[in-house]
């Protein structure tokens, strides 16, 4: 038979492991809920990712109080160590995802109704699909502690944010044309920037996987970023 | 004489209080810095709290690292254990800060020698001053542990909402105007949007001082938050 006091320990391990599962099923689906809910002019949807947020809140401080307690009661070392490290950080980077979704669901509310254009659409849902891609990806990475499928995710943001910087452009564009998009476009914009930043989600993730695996913190600057802020001009020719 | 060890478990609790002053220190100042930049065109500046954003994040997994070590070590309990978890989340925080102290630093880069009109400063100028007084006075509340003051910041935040909601508004009136307004707008919107998001943070951290002292979580929603997202129309009739 096994030691009772390591079983009662690896138990409280799976336990995290399990929560940090249950909150990246929750945060997935309330990403492309949200995005359901924007690109079909969905309320009943848009509302119902407002209430789920609070689950996953809850979930996360659960794993924070969890995590702390086995901390202290089991005073692991190294490799057990890191696991409990990365259900943190981990539990963290998906609760940002659940109030990003959060916050596009409140948009969705607010531009209801209205038919957008499909290239924006297009755009959007593209943009969605890669980050949803990414954070599904670099979430089997984490509990298979695949680096090798870690450093994929971790490398493949640039792509997110190359359609990030071109929605941006478009979406300015859609503007200058019309005022009377303006302000949808505004939430829109949030909306594609909000994407972006589960995508960023992703690639912190990616470092979790990396560290817990190999004991390694990654130092460089992630191959981020939104380039929005640099590359477009403040008052251009057009 | 003292215990040795209690005198050594002191010291690492004071190391942590003393990182988290310094951590509040320099995004209190990279918030600070990264306004000038806006406001004055001020690219130098904008580059150093850029250059900053790297310290202030070492410095977060270097809180994260002392305190579960600190934890592992001591076990603490209760009232010890708290301080350690209050000291964790507040440098979560306070990181989080300098991010978006970073993008607002990017975006005066990206609008660099543009004159923006001084109503439009003045707006976030007064947001950014609220904010500010209130991250200075929760850090305060934080290392004197004064929980009515914690209160008053976290009850405080809506005045920050309430002037981004107008500032949000007064923005897409300029884009509408004007469509050459439009992409420096654009910047000043998520401007805006993320010192609104530093004020969320004081709230957070007034929350973790209210924890740390009494050990209650507040269930509450906080007193939040951007109303941008549900009351700005889509379409408004001007």
């Amino acid at each position: 038979m096994a030691d009772h006091t390591v079983t009662a320990y690896d138990e409280e391990l799976q336990t995290l492991a399990r929560y940090i599962s249950e909150m990246g099923g929750m945060s997935e689906s309330m990403i492309g809920e949200a995005l359901q809910s924007l690109l079909q002019a969905d309320t009943v949807r848009a509302k119902k990712v407002i209430a789920d947020d609070k689950d996953l809140d809850k979930l996360q401080r659960q794993v924070e109080e969890d995590a702390i307690l086995t901390i202290a009661k089991r005073q692991p070392m190294a490799s057990d160590l890191r696991e409990i490290i990365a259900a943190l950080r981990v539990s963290n980077d998906l609760e940002r995802c659940g109030d990003l979704a959060k916050n596009i669901a409140k948009r969705a509310i607010a531009i209801e109704s209205l038919v957008l254009p499909s290239k924006l659409v297009h755009g959007i849902e593209h943009m969605a699909e890669l980050a949803q891609s990414q954070l599904t990806k670099v979430l089997n990475a984490f509990v298979s502690g695949d680096v090798e499928q870690a450093e994929l995710v971790w490398k493949n943001d640039n792509e997110i944010d190359a359609i990030y910087t071109s929605l941006f452009r478009e979406l300015l564009t859609y503007m200058m044309e019309d005022p009377r998009n303006i302000s949808y476009c505004t939430h829109l914009l949030f909306c594609a920037k909000n994407i972006e930043r589960i995508g960023d989600h992703a690639t912190n993730i990616a470092e979790t996987v990396i560290y817990k695996v190999t004991g390694v913190q990654l130092e460089d600057e992630r191959p981020k970023g939104d380039n929005s802020a640099i590359q477009v001009p403040y008052n251009p020719a057009t």
